[in-house]
């Protein structure tokens, strides 16, 4: 086996169990041995904690790695193979979570029920920023996108800038759990998911070689009134709910991953509705879900202080096996030329999706190996899955991207206007006004001044 | 100068006023004498009508024409060198005006204001059935397309059936109403209109060769609101209206013709909001504007009855100079080599506009001669027009044209959905309930069974 130490950045490592996954991965990989690794954060105090975290599981597991840390963002990309962003901007004297709380709110008090992603400005923002630092200080390096929105993010930083650059999700493994709820054998099981990310889907499925579509058809007219009516499942469980499989049959194939709690703002008018099609949680982002997800957030941060702080292995809690994300492999594919069929988001270079222009970032399956990444063009989408949901999503990703490329503040207020709640002009505009005029949103009133 | 004779069939031609209009202008074009015009209307009082009328216009100007009636759509189109279509289709025993007032009331009982365009569903059905007859019956002939909608319709024919097509209207006039209203002399004034059809915008604009952009904006300034005071416009007058110039402010180019009326709909949430924004009889499409246009269509039709029945001369109602109409003028462009510039609807196949593909038919300039019609790839649309406005048309082009192609309900049940009158699925799925089961609505109903 080949091995070739990198050096690779972490921008936004204070995401503590992301990081942590990242530096099992490179000691499990084989391949990168001697690498450096670059921890970067605004956060000192979760710097030094994933620092020291990622310290004690390469010498728990006895592999040579390289570890440092910084609060500099320009400092951290110098010299960079790989640059992975998994940062969620904070505001001044707000964290990235926090943040994202408050703006919902403005938003609510405007009659946008559960928010608008407003925070993706903010997002953009700084992935503009990142993008170009990259350009300057490690143009060779390939960024990792790991952090949202991937969609509109790669897209942003590939039309305005021109990095190298492959956005990564795991949204795409949702087939396994259709497999398992099938009750197929997951190593009899092959899928496509292709579309734009968070926003993509099952264009093949396969159980032993053949189309499995039909077990899917069999098992919602025989068995899936009895799985909606256990209501015992866990608020981020969209994949087999009534909402995804009403998507199903609406647009002609199975949404994927994050798709099913993104498609259709009919199916999240209100908490009732939510409930009606994901679940008594009302699903991943109603009041009830988003909950327990940030409590899940808080818990999964504890978890990583107990694994610094106690005298217990760490990797007893971060096992030393691969972990789900594609990074560690894809980085190991590309410096390696270990090639592998991934998961990527990819500008759309060779009309992947031939509806759309190339300089916008698709989803799909991709081979990587030592002389890039190549999409691979899937089946192609049905067209009421092309005209139905993916137009409409394209849309909404041109006015997000563009009114921060052109710093064009009427792009964001048809993006509003384009917002299925929006009753009025009115509205829009006075929500914008309170969103801009927030004390802690100056980055982005400047931005737009 | 060249003259060819050809065989022309006007279907819908009871559309009085319209083909009056083709009659004098094939009169007065020089280059047609001795053509045929087949009058094809299922209407058969009206068709009797017309073909008087154009016996009549003929013979009082001396020009050798052949003219003949039929009411069976296949018969009118056997030999035709050239197919006008310009059909309102009707449900039976209701005129087509009268049926599409009956679907406008069905779809605000179910909160739709001003209702929705689902007649343009009925007209699609027609020119999908006309095109395919085309194919089989003339196969070489042109299809000039004429009535509403031309932008879905055109795409529709040329993509699902593939015969030669020119969609056309007299929108892109507009500018001129512009120029007039800035008090500059018409003849210096050239513009450039591009985008889809009842959707383009002012690409260019120039006075006596230089940008006269400046001198709107110094109009808006000086002169806009004073001019808005006057409220004594004609109801269709809003080119120049407080709605049209708020348009170009947040889209960055003078929407044209029928533009304005129909982009956006935050200017159309109530008929309060219409007078805000288009004077005090709301506009074209308010209940107010619409009665008064179709006073104006029983008017014309008054008017030609009166041609034909009375004594008089009919070149006096109907002037023997050339109209505004593009048809005949392109006819013989395209018959004897006579090259001039036309604002034409054709397909993207030179990616007239790059973001949107082949098979999507645009509006803009283009060369018509002897070998065809070549569009004119004019000053590309800014980034704002783009996303801000041009593909949210696209979307609901596509799920128009697709959910007739497809035959597939579904379709058009997110086409509805993307309405931003919906307020639930519920609502969505009761208004289709109804219109489908409408006893006038059979031809639909079947279509999607």
């Amino acid at each position: 086996m080949r091995k070739t130490a990198v050096r690779i950045a972490i921008i936004g490592a204070g995401s503590a169990t992301f990081s942590a996954g990242i530096v099992r991965d490179l000691c499990v990989c084989g391949g990168l041995e001697g690498s450096h690794v670059v921890f970067m954060d605004i956060d000192e105090r979760r710097l030094d904690l994933i620092n020291r975290l990622g310290e004690k599981i390469a010498r728990e597991l006895d592999v040579k790695l390289f570890f440092s840390k910084t609060t500099d963002r320009r400092e951290a990309l110098k010299g960079a193979d790989f640059v992975i962003n998994t940062v969620q901007v904070k505001a001044e004297e707000l964290e990235g979570h926090d943040w994202v709380e408050r703006q919902r709110s403005t938003a609510e008090r405007h009659g946008y029920y559960r928010g608008i992603r407003l925070h993706n400005l903010t997002q953009l923002h700084f992935m503009l920023e990142l993008a170009c630092d990259i350009k300057e200080i490690c143009p060779d390096a390939w960024l990792l996108q790991s952090s949202n929105p991937v969609f509109e993010g790669c897209t942003l930083m590939h039309r305005a800038v021109g990095i190298k650059i492959i956005g990564l999700c795991h949204g795409h493994y949702g087939y396994r759990h259709v497999a398992q709820v099938l009750g197929l054998d997951e190593a009899d099981v092959t899928a496509q998911m292709t579309g734009f990310n968070h926003w993509i889907w099952m264009s093949d499925f396969r159980y032993q070689g053949k189309d499995a579509y039909p077990l899917l058809d069999k098992w919602i007219i025989e068995k899936a009134e009895a799985y909606w009516a256990d209501d015992t499942r866990r608020y981020s469980d969209v994949q087999m709910s009534k909402g995804a499989i009403h998507q199903y049959r609406l647009f002609g194939l199975m949404p994927i991953g994050d798709t099913p709690r993104m498609v259709g703002w009919w199916y999240h008018t209100d908490l009732e509705t939510k409930k009606k099609w994901f679940g008594s949680h009302g699903g991943f982002d109603s009041e009830i879900g988003w909950g327990q997800y940030l409590n899940g957030i808080a818990a999964s941060l504890k978890r990583v202080e107990d694994a610094v702080l106690s005298n217990g292995k760490a990797t007893d809690v971060f096992k030393p096996v691969q972990s789900g994300e594609q990074i560690v492999p894809i980085i190991n594919a590309l410096t390696n030329d270990v090639e592998g069929v991934y998961q990527v988001n990819i500008p759309n270079t060779g009309r992947l999706l031939d509806e759309f222009p190339k300089d916008v970032v698709v989803e799909g399956p991709g081979i990587v190996n030592g002389a890039g990444v190549f999409g691979i063009k899937a089946r192609p989408l049905p067209v009421s899955v092309v005209v139905g949901a993916m137009i409409p999503r394209w849309r909404e990703a041109e006015q997000l991207v563009e009114c921060i490329r052109q710093r064009n503040l009427n792009i964001l207020k048809l993006l509003l206007l384009g917002d299925a709640r929006s009753r009025s002009l009115d509205q829009v505009e006075s929500l914008l006004d309170e969103w801009l005029s927030d004390p802690h949103n100056t980055a982005m009133a400047n931005y737009f001044k």
